[in-house]
């Protein structure tokens, strides 16, 4: 195993709230270590393209507060090719950079764990994505903020939802998972939450309907995960204007606002426990493995189980929302 | 003139924060002069309707800091009739109610002055609307808890835009008005406006795009105001798509969380100044005016100026955006 | 086992919030279950009064976002002694309920726990308590939520640390508990942590100084726990100033803000797992413990472990904190 | 009048949000203008101790939305010297500026005062302080989110006070201005407020008992001007807790966390309006005064008269607080 001197560190994929608080987590631990620090820019896109700097404990000062990713992000086609990988690494070794960590999503580990096999790199992955579709990480770092930005918003469109009697379907983030959906439903007291885990066979809406859609209430709020598949919010609100004309019904989609904003407490600690724990993790000679925290405590997570692994959807929680949407 | 010994309070139209701050001054300032308070719920709906309580100083407790409205809020396509009017009149007079108290906006404040003439009842309307398009009333009741949110919106849509390199069509609310659009854009530290007020000949797009679009800055938001006439946000962006390829282009449409939220200490001063001064105006002998804010003096506007002059934009927030988007 | 058909429930010592979140659940969860419910205002003092109400579904609308507790709570003196606890116990079996549901901290559990044992009466406890304090527990309803407000705070005092080169000691709830001020110290990218798990005999304030306090830093903020034995923040600042006249140093002590705002997405999805959680858990036949959330599972915790237990600090996290203020 | 080529700008005294937006549009007004920008850093003190650096329009991008100002802040003994403002004379000339825009509070606009008069330079002061207390300007930069902080911190004390029927003393800034308390009290709903302007002969407190104390209402919010003479919140407390020890009584002091955070949507409006004003009125040959904006408008104060007179209270403020905390 080669001696560890210069860590690179980038982020990749769509942003997430928390990955400052990685950065700067993976930035000064590392420095504490006695390493030296490469931020590279717009992830892969910046390893091929050469944009890496110089990164002190100064440089990720008064940074963990902030939303969005200081060493901005990408989605890399070029590294989706064996010659864009063989650029990275070229650059990668002549910036002098012996191990990589990469904060990002499915796709971003899914390209660490290619080039790793390809180039015998030390890679840590960081589970950065408000989706939380990580197999072996509880929450990954965004998630809890992009839950309380919806919830927020969710809470405003309450008020004037309450006060003109009217049904809202609000469509969020998650891509294939309905975590930010069914539990931004919980949390706002929205009456339903129709999930992509849950679009097999049943007809959510008709399920919801026919559990006594509106009953003694005036107004309702239906959280719906987006998707590609059937049209998300809109799809839902049409059903309902046509079969059910006398109801008065409106739709919004959060969109990129559910990105970005200041991380909460849950994830600056979280990305703060990972990024530290990256740092030890290379330290004592692992590699190629996503840090994760399960059940408070941390793990090692092999990149092929993160990302191949579905993430279940607790049916705790789906009857919770039942009950209380009563 | 007959004198007023209760009054009865309604909001109607769309809703907006800081409505029930100005119920709870309504309904303080008129149990402080010794009268009674009748709530109606649900605007003139709920006049024609019936749905009225007897409200007292606690009716009102602890809701200064509540978004939406507790009178709940409807347009009424009933009092827009001579027979419908008739009826809400005869409930007015069985519930022993002298005088009215509308919250409102356009729609509302002109339902008052045709009442007010039709029947000889005294009606006080206070300016409730988020998109400020009322002459004679340097804010209305709303429009800046809406200005804030909608920037603290596009705050976090510009971490994800800085982090991606995008540009962001972020469409408002406003109606015909763009107060909500050219405000939020210089708060916002957006690059442009797109709003109604200026849509005659130019093309405010191919202003923009003339004055240097994009330039040195890797990122850009635009806001669009609300239209029926073009499409708003998609429109623009549809356009940049097709003549500009090379651009990664995003549009989030707010919707209607700008519409709640708790209200910004601005418009909770503002309702609560109006409150009590919708209560002196009528001690005074006022009637079938709109009390507002002016010079940070209370004025009265007679209902039809209010509702028929045109409140223009400065030029100067026009010129501050274009000197500071560069 | 006598069957149970209506239950009642109360809020008892400090306010937190996530409680009306919890009422509500409890409240839904146990009419969803075909019981019904009492609501007993301010605590075991309301139960010795009987200060009780129906609550019904409607009860509990429009609450979960809200902060405090719709039931009020407050310390009872009375509820300490037998014939406090036999009045109680009157109340409760004339207003008819079965079993008793509980909201609270430390010292409500332990009045549950004593209740419960000498009238043979079931009563399931919820932990409700900014503090963290509840052994079994990973986290009490309230404690993401004062985190998150806590660190806002800091975000805010931060600002104006760094424009003046200042060093700034916030005080902090807790009262034995050091997991607000821990947590919040790494959240908040704070320099130090000063807490009462470790206080027995090293001076947290001289370690922190000889790790380099300052360095190349021109402001720092440390978190200090309340503290009745040592006098909290302000000794610390005083200690600095009398030590260290060359630094500009101020005192925020934080205070009653903490219990209060708007509950967080965790905290209100904790507390409609843990109250629906409480009415299965006394459908079949539970009694007298606890209800947890464990390594993301529900858990029974019997009442004298939950009380009586020290809830440890992660070393793990102090350390984060030490490498991270570097 | 010497042409102008390139400008200085500092920020001095207190910080204050949306300083940042100040410096922003000053940077880049003069930039659209063809000028050149220093950023002066710590006030009068980096002027003296020549910490200047060139400025570009990217030097203020991204910060229109950050607490806190970029330049830093002090206050500077040396600079009320003779020969301390001559050393900034001389760096002021060795790096070529030829006219200055102070962003600061009174005594901030005091020193450019002295300082225009002693070496004949341009100086252009900004309104930039949460006090509110300079005449000529309807509102200063920072006080509006100021306002707002201490608006949302009380509404969260109302949710522990409500829940307890506590009474409240909370402190908050303004020096020798009573405008913070007195409409932060008003927009929270608060019973009363203790204001400095007020505290000639009468006793406020008195007057609030005497007007029935609490009455119908089971907890109490008094907000109270920081004040050197009477020792503030904790006064009023212990007055009450001596006088009346039937009650709860609680203090918080707000302390520093009013001066930071996320400037508000009407400060950013203002501080760009006031920051393009600037550059205008130096370009028209303006001198040594202050911009405001007075009833919408903007204007120029000279030194003087915004510093030595006293901006009152607005009487309706004071009646309105009266009347609706009935």
């Amino acid at each position: 195993m080669a001696k560890i001197s210069t860590i690179g560190i980038l982020t990749s994929g769509g942003d997430a709230p928390g990955m400052n608080a990685a950065i700067r987590a993976v930035t000064r631990a590392a420095i504490f270590n006695g390493w030296k620090v490469k931020g590279i820019y717009r992830g892969y896109e910046g390893l091929i393209n050469n944009e890496i700097k110089d990164f002190t404990s100064e440089s990720v000062s008064n940074t963990i507060q902030r939303g969005g990713t200081v060493l901005k992000t990408a989605r890399s086609e070029e590294f989706m090719t064996v010659e864009g990988r063989q650029k990275a690494y070229d650059n990668m070794k002549a910036n002098g950079i012996d191990a990589l960590v990469v904060i990002g999503g499915n796709g971003s580990l899914a390209g660490a764990q290619v080039f790793a096999q390809e180039h015998d790199v030390p890679c840590i992955g960081l589970p950065g994505t408000i989706d939380n579709d990580l197999y072996g990480a509880d929450s990954t770092i965004g998630y809890d903020t992009a839950l309380n930005t919806i919830v927020e918003c969710v809470d405003k469109i309450r008020d004037t939802a309450t006060s003109h009697d009217r049904i809202f379907f609000v469509e969020v983030m998650g891509r294939d998972a309905g975590f930010l959906a069914q539990n931004s439903a919980i949390a706002a007291g929205a009456e339903a939450a129709i999930i992509p885990e849950d679009q097999t066979d049943v007809d959510q809406l008709g399920q919801f309907i026919s559990r006594g859609f509106r009953k003694s209430k005036n107004s309702s709020i239906v959280i719906v995960s987006e998707s590609k598949k059937d049209g998300g919010a809109m799809y839902y609100a049409n059903r309902v204007r046509t079969e059910y004309p006398e109801y008065d019904v409106r739709v919004t989609i959060l969109g990129h606002l559910q990105r970005g904003g200041k991380p909460s407490a849950f994830d600056r600690i979280l990305a703060s426990r990972l990024g530290v724990a990256a740092i030890e993790a290379l330290n004592e000679g692992q590699r190629n493995v996503m840090i994760g925290v399960s059940n408070d405590k941390i793990v090692y997570v092999p990149f092929s189980k993160a990302i191949k692994i579905d993430k279940p959807i607790d049916k705790e929680l789906i009857n919770v929302l039942n009950v209380l949407s009563i």
